[in-house]
């Protein structure tokens, strides 16, 4: 069986298990205050360009959204989304249970404009009963999105400006920032991101990590108090050198012996094992176009979608091939989705590929 | 430097690593669909001897105490605890943030009697205005307490039995519960907890694991709709079989070599290394008790807490002991905290009641 | 100046008031259990058709609104509602506040439809990802809704149907509910409602009350534990009579000196006042039809939408008409409201056609 | 029967009943931009000699609680309180339900002091893991205590004074102000409430009014964005100027004919009556501690507590007197209360002298 169901199907990468395993027996302190927790924060402060950022560790998604949100809105305040936003879909009502509004903007392929956030604020502030409606407090935007698109920089810049213009802090929810970095559509860096974002998290779940988010504020009074509002959300880890040592490992250079490349950025562990996943996706994709399918999504990241036949759909599962379908099966075609990661190998998409190829002949 | 701090300043019990990097690069379903998590819930049932239970990996202990009594209690029931008890003191607000009340009925060494129980239900009731306040909807209690000290089997029937002549359910934090099963003073075993808690957990975090909580309920009917709640709250791992892993490995057969002890319960590799700790504890409880020291509170898990003179506390740090004050250093004297864990070795024990028969010379 | 801005622009019935001033130095007990609230709750009981029903007084719309759901939902449920929903819209985000989720359906007219709840239910545990979604655990409808058009009654017994099929409680805000009562267009009544309603409230505020409102369960068991949820809403009235006395006179044979008429349902002062308010409404519409203007919405009850020329809408302005622009000003006509209530006379009608057909001219 | 249950046992004053009917059938708009409202926040602001006050009227004190401290309160921090506290013990949880903990300080007679609230605060900063605790956001207090005790000025300043030095807003409960304003013991003035107190509440239902409770905070930046809270948390009246035209009732001089003392402050009705009431309820302690029975609690208000052998409870109780008992009833004596207000007779208070004395002979 060759899985392509999702980047989180297996453990961690590799060398971020011989890093657990190395110090297992280290005796550090508690919730964060390890030296490893602290040299960690201190590489993403360096690959964020942000000196100065606050930088905290939670443990999943939905939680890292949920105590972000938390953190920034008042009470009257909502978080505007995409309609297709993750916060919106699928956190079971994460964001309400802290007692706040998601309020939706429709959405193409999971993107929104900054226009369309400006028309939202401005058409609330000019209703004359805004005050007895919940106040647009933050934006929340995906990157990439839940349908693996970009947003570009002029876009991410358009946006930025647009909530600074309305006084309202734009959040970043970078489950999946590895794999928009190291795509080759990408225009912008993790400078950019830190730089446009009030806060963003880089998520290691499905980059690398056995679990684990990276929250980031370049100027952390964004974020006050924020350290007992993690605690209180439950998303604290005791044995906090744990995520450290992940993102220590994520966020060094991924080839120690390689001296004359210290410098070069995307030597990064992170930025490597996403460009893999990268790569292997456009070739998937590459392999279903040249086949004649129709791309569903214009997808330039690790995840690809597809509406293929139903026979077909059948046959790639009768060869052993295991992918999601996305929505309800059709009545002739369905749209399935195709995802790697940094533990997806070349022999694996090759023998999707050949399998592609058989079915479709 | 020997370290006496905490039973979370190691990664895992290297039986549990071996078995996460064997494991590592396996494809698995998410969310704790896995074989591995499967496997570690029918290991959990079985130990427990509850075989129809609900079992559900989480990830933290004020998580998993969010979640549970959010499940259990109604909009308009408290939680009744200990003053003491660390959802009343130790977990930011958590509980409030779910919009539920502690309730505290005053604490001897982190214990409640059934009778203060009993007590409070009467009492509340017997209030004309009592629907005007918060109602006693279950109670919390946990084994050991934060003192380290146990309630008896006679006093767990009788607290089960009360709560349930006044149809509250039952909730037993078990953040340390394997310290509490392997004390010499323990007349309880696990089937106890089961059968007289109607939800409990087993910690994995202070015993043994990178971090998991499994929640045990017998009969299943008492977490109705528990899964979407754990996502709510944000304590649902994606990469589940990382929780399985680690408790399947708990609560496997610590030597799988001898044949001829595999129906043997506290072979379990949970009941081996918290022995291991015990063990420890008490030898250091014997010589702080040797060389004329105040026991501060009378515990016989794995924590120890002693009222030392400042000049002993002092010499033992300068001796490179590692440990906490336990509450404000006093003018003269101040109690401190001394905790083992599977992590703890013979020899550093060795070194210790070494160094703490030198300053007391 | 006229006014027709809306339902809530003056004090109480003058009967409401004279029973208040009337019983103003009488002494009773508080928190609704005084002897006026005792039979006020019977009066609903028998005007419901519905003789087991809890029957509880709450202030106003939005508490009730919050209250109820939060009584009806369980924490990993949300509330169904159309798009244009009041909960949904402007109720600064109380229903959230509350933890909990406002899953809309689109809305025509504020209408939806029983096939529409059905397609989302289904659709919702169709979906293989549903336990990390927001379940749809009851429906909220609006009759009248906030555009003043109704749901028949096979309306109203399909969403019924459909609902109790799936599970889910039907719970109706009734604000207005008197106007849809006395609506030449209703083929329903009030026994009806309480028949095919799970729980529903009869509106005070806008019916001739000074506040509150009356939520009705024909079953009781739909509501456990409601009262000490109303006090910890913050919906409790200490003299809780000022409410029982209201709804009394408002359930009370409006004419207490024709005996021969004494059983007649339409009696109440309830139907009474909403009558004249409805019927008022429907001279104003065909004033405006009369004179060619758009009927915006094709409302049956006391709130009447026009888009009228803008210059039209600045006319009536300047003959101190007072009404309310219903959305933003459009470049050359205008969506405008016009309210009527117990409070509208004759008089002012008629001089509000009277300016309609003059600035026509 | 003669009644002295609570202070909530009537409608209103007769002169806010014939204010409201006289202004019954004018329109006005809603939510408190009334005129009526205006002129009352006007009013309250002259009062309070607080010409910037934020004035903004609430329903009922449960919900004022609750809205002011979920306002005033960051989301990781909870509220100081007497452990006697209304919020404490007698709101069904309110304050949880908006997510925040009640923190609180052994109280005497319903006091809390300077010291303790300093006390508190510094060892909260001083514990190495404050960040796992819920800080002290905020203080509430209550004037005259639920025990009928007041805090003098004094003691005010020096609570103030603490509150201001750790930076947390204090709040002050004033359901029954009025009482503690109008008692002889009091050595304050509504000014000094008004420039201590970051907010606090003027509470109407007690005091004359058929609901509504007033809040004020001098300096409007302390409550920002209160309206849509107000809005969420429901406690937002349609008919605001039902509160309008009772505060400004109440603030407006009780004698309007007498021309010459038109600028005495306690002149106000709502001095008048609260006087008027505590005159009462003196000469009651009075009679009581004249036939030699307990007073209870040292009250200098309108409530007033005695402990009293029980077959003198039912002695009083068989001469057909109303009042509570506060607490369980004991095995020889029960505590009770007795409640003047603006409602009690001269009449009925010799009448009850009379019975103390004809039933102690």
């Amino acid at each position: 069986m060759i899985y392509f169901d999702s980047d989180y199907m297996e453990g961690a990468h590799p060398e971020v298990m011989r890093r657990l395993c190395e110090t297992n027996l280290e005796h550090t302190i508690g919730y964060g205050n390890d030296p490893y927790s602290i040299m960690a924060r201190d590489a993403i402060r360096k690959a964020t360009g942000a000196p100065e950022a606050l930088v905290q560790f939670l443990i999943g998604g939905t939680q890292t959204n949920a105590t972000v949100i938390d953190a920034l809105l008042r009470r009257h305040e909502g978080v505007l989304a995409a309609e297709s936003a993750h916060i919106n879909v699928h956190e079971s009502g994460a964001i309400e249970h802290s007692g706040h509004k998601v309020l939706t903007i429709p959405a193409k392929e999971g993107k929104i404009t900054a226009n369309q956030v400006d028309e939202h604020v401005t058409a609330f502030y000019s209703d004359e009963t805004y005050e007895h409606m919940v106040a647009p407090g933050m934006l929340y935007i995906t990157q990439p999105t839940e349908y693996g698109t970009l947003y570009s920089l002029r876009e991410l810049e358009d946006i930025s400006a647009v909530c600074h213009r309305h006084d309202i802090p734009l959040y970043l929810d970078g489950a999946r920032l590895g794999y928009a970095l190291a795509s080759p559509a990408a225009d912008f860096t993790l400078e950019d991101i830190a730089r446009l974002c009030d806060v963003f998290y880089i998520g290691g779940t499905k980059c690398g990590l056995l679990f684990g988010e990276a929250v980031v504020a370049a100027n952390p009074k964004r974020l006050p108090h924020f350290f007992p509002l993690v605690k209180q959300h439950g998303a604290l880890c005791a044995k906090g050198r744990i995520q450290g040592i992940q993102f220590l490992t994520l966020f060094s250079n991924s080839d120690s012996q390689s001296e004359e490349n210290k410098d070069v950025k995307e030597e990064y562990l992170y930025q490597k094992i996403c460009s893999h996943a990268v790569t292997l996706a456009q070739k998937i994709r590459a392999t279903f176009a040249e086949c004649g399918y129709k791309i569903a999504i214009d997808s330039p990241t690790n995840q690809q979608f597809f509406t293929l036949p139903n026979a077909i759909v059948d046959s790639l599962r009768a060869n052993n091939v295991s992918f999601e379908d996305w929505g309800p099966r059709g009545k002739e075609e369905t749209t399935v989705r195709f995802v790697t990661s940094w533990a997806t190998t070349d022999a694996e998409v090759d023998e999707l590929c050949s399998i592609v190829r058989k079915v479709s002949k």
